[in-house]
């Protein structure tokens, strides 16, 4: 990977990916269980996804994305540069 | 999965994101072989996920967008229900 945090080794867009998800969340006053479930996610995995631990696949985008109260779209503002 | 497509059994979401990508790489009048180049991939794995026949982890994201020259946030446009 050629873009990551060196003392973890994560890749820095998982980070920022998983800083995403807790802002989202927090923002919506939820927790990482109605998260999860809303998104038809095990609660262990969503959290490890949130703490960067463990990627996710775009497929669960939409499902994160409307459980978080966010369209796909919104959910990667902030995530990459903005190259205009 | 619960929202697929019933003919191929393929998540609805990631025909959408190959649509999506296969849409915004003829938009920029690029190969796949130069998509892929540009980000970092393999060229046979990026036209699979084009073709929907892979999905591909949001660690991809950056560098994918950053290659057909859009942000994260504008890839995933159109890509969900807009619950406004």
């Amino acid at each position: 990977m050629a873009n990551s945090d060196s003392s973890t080794g994560v890749p820095a867009q998982r980070l920022a990916f998983g800083r995403r998800l807790r802002a989202l969340r927090t923002r919506a006053g939820m927790t990482q269980t109605a998260v999860a479930a809303a998104a038809g996610m095990d609660r262990s995995f969503y959290a490890e996804v949130e703490a960067s631990v463990h990627s996710v696949s775009v497929d669960r985008i939409p499902a994160l994305a409307k459980a978080l109260g966010v369209t796909p779209s919104e959910l990667f503002q902030d995530m990459g540069p903005d190259h205009r």
